[in-house]
């Protein structure tokens, strides 16, 4: 795999100057072509052999483009804030809007591949990471990113040569340390390694460009005109009409029999119970989230349900036994602005909360799955893929101690068309029935196919959907507070 | 002061109750009214005596409105991100935008407060802090924003008392602790130093609502009538025609002559010499950027000028000399729709620099006093209060050990002429003049006049405009490039 880059390529100064200012220029055309074009975000990842170059290489393409539009990243310690989130966490915040370019030197590869070179992880444990970093990349690819990996190599002659060479100049020497020389000795076992990596990560969409680092001109040169080639292609590919790919059709049950249906809606229980079962749970959860292992956890609970089914009634029955410093609730409205220039599920991440925290989404990333699906809101390759990426997300989170917490509140039909009518009659403006609230009402049966579509797809054994009969509200109230603490509190013990 | 607060107030529960539906109503509609209006942002501050139940009230708010809407903040340990950020950007990143209710326990007043009566500040220092706070509040409100400051109180018998009943409840036991009796003993210590903060910070735009806090019934009720009270005040005022108040003119000097005019832009340099210099500087600037004590400074470096100065050139030349992972570009453009629903600095704090990082603003807040000033897109009192806040600004960066570089790259009206038709000579689209920059030209005098104004009013002992002489790009880009060595060498030096 890095046979052609042990070849000595070279690059005579001369032809170097030549090439240069034409690269520099039409460099600089394709950044402002995209800065005004916002058509996409290009990711530049920077990785390879310590003093391959990467530094230098980042330093180049800043000078040559302009700089004013070029996001930058180097591995360095987690702040606290970012080691209370999910390890992607970090990326995400930093992944450039449409119209930028981000560059990473130490991006999500870093961690893998030295963990597993000094034995902290098995084979198989970092084929379970590369396999995270495809998915992650592919959706990256998905959402119209420009992905732009570069290894950059050198043989182990090449490297003790480099070494010793920023050793002797009193202007570099700073730049190399004991654990540079400690790394050489494993240079064998980084290149098994890296080895392994590039081959598995190399996507159609994605794939690794292996340069040769030695030569500082070849190198730049090499790297610079890829980055213009890649650019142009985007950016000068016809706006072709969008075809939609002929997926496979979902299947549906041939006996007509579906989860929605199993739920008893006559569940009901007494005012009397109510109040005293409520009064018991929101005080076992009030207790729960002052529990000495509550800062080792978070939670994220997601609410979604029929319209009128009672979403904002059970989330305050939560709430209502939290301290309200500790929980955040999320409205999932509009995307904004700067939500709009960036992956789908972006919106969702900027909102997971600290250890110790609670963020209650009311809707939440499974409007891809719903109301996008349902309205074509987004094309079919779209929310196919959501399923996926929503397991990814939803796995991630639970790997971080995250209690997972998702309820889907259902209504008969006839039910709805009471709450309807009744909120229509109180002429409070907050209880006002849109035409919207109508018309959806319309594709009853769509947006039920959709409902189990999305159980049967992402209720998974770490984040299973809590299915709530909620014809009668307190019996919908009562289910979510006892299974919220059920969950928290099998976590906590866990701890 | 304290004394209408120790009178024993009371209210029996069947008045709150017969009174509390109808306030709750009436909040949640004045919230949803906020909501839609979208016409300011709402900040609540709880403060007060130790277990005088600003943390109840917290959590009542958000049982009566809609807690979607509502973001509250309770005060914790700093994160590392917000330790290396002057201390108050901790609460711009927590502002509420406009529709919404920010709601902070623990606010800007805490440590203030909390220093002094351990004696770690003197009162002039109290002093200079409240100071700062009553500047902060004041700009919040010329912003739009609605801040209701709420103190609940506790006479010493009455503290007494609560702390024994909170702790005698099994329920409630773990809430107090060793230190609350320890702050118990300093009771007078709190009242006499609370008193002075309370009577400094009442200001007519947000003055202090002082709160007996003994009676749960009395002051829940008491804070959620004051809230209603002044949300509907806001809601309901008739959008009046903003009316201009007549502001003193500005006044020039009478004979004409101004600072821009002193400069001497026919300093030149030779080629030669500027490459000489220019690598001997930027081997200096890259020396220091790797100083030991640069991890223990941050620099903000702002770049203002004539069209067609050189601005980028200048900003290129420093950027060369830095590794791309240590700096961050900020061009400054039209705001985000996120950024237009929060007070005009917000957009500038939330790209301060951590420690040992470099952050350029090609155009920066000085737009408010130049562009917006002489195109009229904010009134005569937007601008003129914004020389004295971005004083504020930047001297709190200062404190934050932030090196504060500010460059005015001034050219010739002939010399900007030239330039702009050797641009429109040029193809590059990069470089193309727009209609808008011949049209400032037509304003050259305004701008000059607002130019002179802002180095006036602006260039501080701790935070100086440097003039920059840009007839001659080298001359320019040599005097920027070595006040920013000066300035950061003596920086490292004195820490």
């Amino acid at each position: 795999m890095f046979e052609s880059a042990e070849l000595g390529h070279k690059l005579t100064k001369k032809v170097y100057k030549k090439e240069l200012p034409a690269l520099r220029e039409a460099l600089l055309d394709a950044q402002l072509d995209l800065l005004q074009s916002k058509k996409f975000p290009v990711i530049i990842l920077l990785a390879g052999v310590d003093c391959a170059g990467k530094g230098e290489t980042m330093n180049l393409l800043h000078e040559w483009m302009d700089p004013r539009h070029i996001e930058s990243h180097a591995l360095r310690e987690l702040t606290d804030e970012e080691r209370d989130r999910p390890p992607m966490w970090r990326y995400w915040r930093d992944l450039p809007p449409t119209g930028k370019i981000g560059i990473f030197i130490g991006s999500w590869y870093s961690a893998p591949l030295v963990d597993n070179v000094h034995g902290r992880t098995k084979n198989a444990e970092l084929d379970q990471q590369l396999d995270r970093i495809i998915r992650f990349e592919t959706m990256l690819c998905n959402e119209g990113a420009l992905i732009l990996k570069f290894w950059l190599h050198l043989s182990e002659k090449q490297q003790k040569k480099q070494l010793k060479k920023l050793e002797s100049d009193p202007k570099t020497r700073w730049r190399i340390n004991e654990s540079d020389w400690k790394n050489f000795k494993m240079y064998d076992r980084f290149r098994t390694v890296s080895e392994r990596m590039l081959r598995n990560t190399s996507s159609p969409q994605a794939p690794w460009t292996i340069v040769e680092g030695a030569d500082a001109q070849y190198r730049s040169l090499t790297i610079g005109k890829a980055i213009l080639e890649s650019l142009r292609h985007r950016l000068d590919a016809p706006e072709a009409p969008k075809v939609e790919e002929p997926l496979p059709p979902m299947l549906t049950s041939i006996d007509g029999l579906q989860i929605l249906q199993t739920l008893d809606l006559t569940q009901k229980i007494s005012k009397n119970d109510y109040k005293k079962e409520l009064e018991t749970l929101q005080g076992r959860l009030n207790r729960l989230s002052r529990h000495k292992n509550f800062d080792k956890i978070s939670v994220v609970a997601v609410f979604e349900g029929n319209d009128a089914a009672g979403k904002g009634g059970s989330i305050r029955r939560i709430t209502q036994a939290l301290d309200a410093r500790s929980y955040r609730i999320i409205p999932v409205a509009a995307p904004t602005e700067e939500e709009r220039a960036q992956p789908y599920m972006w919106r969702f991440w900027r909102h997971l909360p600290r250890r110790s925290r609670v963020a209650i989404f009311d809707r939440s990333w499974y409007g891809r799955v719903l109301v996008e699906r349902v309205e074509g809101f987004c094309s079919h390759a779209d929310w196919m893929r959501a399923y996926g990426e929503i397991n990814d997300f939803e796995e991630q989170l639970v790997r971080n101690r995250t209690v997972m917490l998702k309820f889907w509140l259902s209504i008969s039909k006839e039910e709805q068309l009471k709450r309807f009518k009744e909120r229509e009659k109180i002429g409070f403006k907050r209880f006002k029935i849109t035409e919207e609230d109508w018309r959806n009402r319309e594709k009853w049966e769509q947006y039920e196919q959709a409902v189990c579509d999305m159980i049967d797809r992402t209720s998974t054994e770490i984040a299973p959907w809590t299915l709530v009969e909620a014809n009668d509200k307190g019996h919908a109230r009562i289910k979510v507070l006892k299974t919220a603490c059920d969950r928290i509190e099998q976590a906590l013990n866990k701890q």
